[in-house]
């Protein structure tokens, strides 16, 4: 982490701050390198810069960006972002931890599942329901690794097959006091947090896109290396054209990586374009990192042989921020106008 | 043909000689529309302005250009292309018509087959094998739809079940004789014909590009219009989620197409990038206009339904100007250094 | 036609009336033989000998069999079977053609689309809504191709691309009268119709076999006949990879037919085992089609090779007597116990 | 392991020597269960009684298999096969360790690599090229895992993705001396070893099944339990597509399986037919578990939902025995009579 905040990256897109005011295909190419050489660093930047500092940049106010922003710009202080919860996750809309107003404070209770970083960082932006239903924000200051904050307790989920170096936590909040001045100021409803997580949603693309180039990468590289039957896998047809393909989708995410984000920069990339790329882009990266894991025989199942952690790891960015179905709902909606994803009967 | 003469399109990117002199990007655009109305019209003015067009404005003399291309710029005279022959198609470098010097003429036998516009075309470009066993090009003058060149005949090839309105004939060449002057003057081995075609592939991809749209788009509609258990089926989630991938699909390809053409505006496009947009392009083309076909249930195999016709000349447009394996295998040579083309060994 | 009624096959398992009362087993394999040379006479004994002939073995009575099927069954009377209309194909379920008792017949107003050898039946089977709701099957006898029932009027469509030689017809039933003893007599609701689909759909499942098998054993033919770069394109990896594939679906393919209808033999095939065969087989019918057609590069566009007519009528049986969609939601329902066809909410 | 030895089941086909002579389907059905259950036991099972035993049944000797199979039976020794090396995996023909008849010995050098049960076996078979160049079967008396035979080290390979409850090892042979007698009496030529492992293949099959049944159903048991929207996921189009085509595929599966071992009990199973089992259960299989991951969501990725599990173990299921390219080009051998394997001009 120290190095990692040496590069000067973290906060991607956020200006001011402390934080780099990158443009959005910047902070995607970022995103995307990250990924490259390893899917939890980039989760964990993704979490930190993107999930949690966004939040407080876009959300929060004036005061509550100078608090909070500055530290986690340099790393001295990490963020997490607790939205999901066990019965919520594809329907965060759903969420059912509750924050009640109690003088100075507010009190919040619930569970939440699936948080990045939830163990060890400083500041959990838990979302929560309001006494008037409308769900909001709050930055919780758990006093990070050693921290004691009454009533939070978090547990590393194990048994993880994808991203492991990411610490995943499940959240239990018993009564847990958060000071009035840490709710996000202009949170005022669950469609902030949608709008917000729309927003830093295209760099999920940039990563699996990542996790595709280095798989493309490391199966070429090992298709030359390789020799069987007295010469180099890479000169045998189904060799070839497996390399062929793999480069032809490569080549296609980049683009559409580079598009959405020259979008974003121009203020012009919409929510349903954000899912196109995450759904196309996490599907796409899944069938080359097969390919590349197929390529590399036995020893893509060796973590020596960096495929075998790409092919792991790229489950996880299949299904996170918005499954695959989701995401594909999420643009028939847009390109219908008729939504399907509750499965109700869909009206106009 | 005059009111597509007068759309001032015909010639694509040549400059002068009464062409339009388009960039690569725009002669793209005009591919994709003209395939999006009808891949039959994009397909005649591929084999018309790019591959005869641009076979006598590329390796003719400034004589040859200034007689040939301004008639069929109006398209007063039509072009073909006779490259391919019964026994060489993927493998068209191992011709076999021959060209003899006798006199002021070439004389030229032998068979080619597929060749659109054969049988009405005025100038049909011969491919033969001279002496030397270098392959040159030969603008055969028919003398066009009524013409009775002695040694030449054209029979229309039936029963297509593709790119009906393209007419490909099967041509005997019988001591066909060829004035001196209609040798094409900078072309002296096939390496020359192969570089111009990999100039003008990247038309194909824009094709497919053209046939993917509208298949998408007459899916939509479709989708929108057609009602099934009380509603529109666009409301189903097994079609919005084709409908999204599809969407996916054609977005990445528009991208690819550009990119393409705009590196070939800037003289840096190679021949393998070619390929690599014509094998994405055909494959990712040829499933979006299946999905269509299934959305559109049975009205999807009804001519009146231009689905039914997109479904049925994709076919043509997957196999020609370089198959599927052929391109995958160009692009993993590319790749990898290695050629497996031929099936034989792979040397480096 | 004579020739078909000579081989003793039509009316398939139906026992009695000049049947063959072949086992499911032998009319599955009848159903994929026809289908194999041409998918069209498959269809239209489909139509003749499954939905017309077991609509009245099924559903009629003792007399009307007697009176109906031998004729059928020496090809003498031409059967259709009037179900589908302009809207309502996935869920004919809804049909609107609406049966009134009128003294000593019943009147017939409504539209058919799609139907079979509707305009050169002899016995046209309506399924039509009484005055109760119920759907009841009517059978109209039209006088044969040359008739003119006074309110019936089958007019071909045009412009099929799929099962060309099968005469599909748009049907308009203005107060037709059909006599009271014409109305099948154990036909009580839509749900014995739907019974009686479900006892002759494996013949669908079969179909796609034959279509399969002739389109996988025609592609390898071609590869072994046909050289390039100076050997039979069936040396080539890519080449026998995708013959492999194809080897492996057809296969399994006919193991599961030949299961299916083992079961029916033993009265143990459930409706949705039957989906599951339609779904299943027309899905890799059409991609082994696809891939044949592949294989014969320009061949396969062209009719003298079959392969082109094989690729054209798949699309057709792709989508008839269910589509993809439908019979996936139905062996799901199967499955999970919850209704997700009409999109609605699903109950338990 | 002794409950397993409890089962009976050790030594599958074996007849006699305490082996339990189950017919193929039998044995088939075993190795069904144990993966589906666990891929590693299944794996272990593989190694030890199909591998191992099999190679002493098929290739030893009356003494051999009297002095061996009886303790294997009841897995008081372990067996392990050691065929592939560091640079001999898909071509294993090509093995270097090396035999030379020294006195009563024989000398063994050489390096094995991928070795299940490596490290841990009392029985190990390396497979060596004698001084003639013919390749012989050797048992290798390791002393077990406490052992120290002079010359024989084996070390588990680390940081396996897959199968982690196999321990695979390198061993490295340093002059290690095998008695005369421990030389497979029956074992002339690659041939034989070839035959052998076409025999067992087929259990590769079985394993595939396993792994893809349990995923089916703990995705079908997952979508039933795990609510979203207000409903179990299992009533959405998109999740009942998926699982309608996973019960396809597993059905073919079994039917595959069934005829196969069917086929082999009679004798008349070919090499060709076990690839083509093998590469398309492989791949199938490969297909379900990811499609169970993707309905699993989040829970897909922990070790606690056992398709995470069955995700990770796939991968080696999906390369051993023949990787997909290899197995394709076996069965495209078979099918064509040209041999594309090594890549070289087919010869017919």
């Amino acid at each position: 982490m120290p190095r990692l905040a040496e590069l000067g990256i973290v906060g991607g897109t956020i200006e001011g701050y402390g934080c780099p005011g990158m443009s959005n295909v910047a902070a995607g190419l970022v995103a995307a390198e990250l990924a490259r050489s390893d899917g939890s660093v980039g989760t964990f930047n993704g979490v930190h810069s993107f999930l949690a500092m966004q939040s407080i940049a876009v959300l929060g106010s004036e005061e509550q960006r100078e608090r909070f922003l500055p530290a986690m710009a340099r790393l001295e202080r990490i963020g997490a972002f607790g939205l999901t919860e066990p019965e919520h996750g594809s329907d965060a809309v759903g969420l059912e931890t509750s924050a009640r107003r109690d003088g100075d404070c507010y009190v919040l209770n619930g569970r939440k599942k699936w948080i990045g970083n939830g163990s060890i960082a400083d500041y959990v932006i838990i979302w929560a329901r309001g006494e008037d239903g409308a769900v909001g924000g709050y930055v919780v200051e758990t006093g990070g690794q050693e921290g004691s904050l009454p009533g939070y307790e978090a547990t590393v989920m194990t048994g993880k097959t994808a991203l492991r170096a990411v610490w995943q936590a499940e959240i239990t909040l018993t009564g847990v006091r958060v000071p009035v001045e840490n709710k996000l100021a202009e949170c005022h409803s669950f469609t902030d947090v949608s709008r917000m997580l729309d927003r830093t949603r295209y760099t999920v693309a940039w990563r699996a896109l990542g996790l595709a180039t280095a798989s493309y990468e490391l199966a070429l590289a090992h298709a030359l290396r390789r020799e069987q039957f007295g010469q180099p896998i890479a000169g045998f047809q189904l060799v070839q054209d497996k390399l062929a393909r793999m480069l032809a989708e490569v080549t296609s995410m980049q683009l559409m990586c580079w598009r959405l984000s020259t979008l974003a920069d121009a203020g012009r990339m919409t929510a349903a374009m954000a899912s196109l790329a995450k759904m196309n882009h996490a599907a796409k990266a899944r069938a080359i990192v097969a390919d590349a894991r197929d390529i590399l025989g036995g020893d893509g199942i060796l973590l020596e042989h960096d495929v075998a952690r790409h092919h792991a790891d790229m489950e996880a960015i299949f299904t996170f921020e918005g499954t695959d179905s989701v995401q594909a709902l999420i643009v028939g909606r847009e390109i219908t106008g008729l939504s399907a994803i509750s499965g109700r009967k869909p009206a106009r």
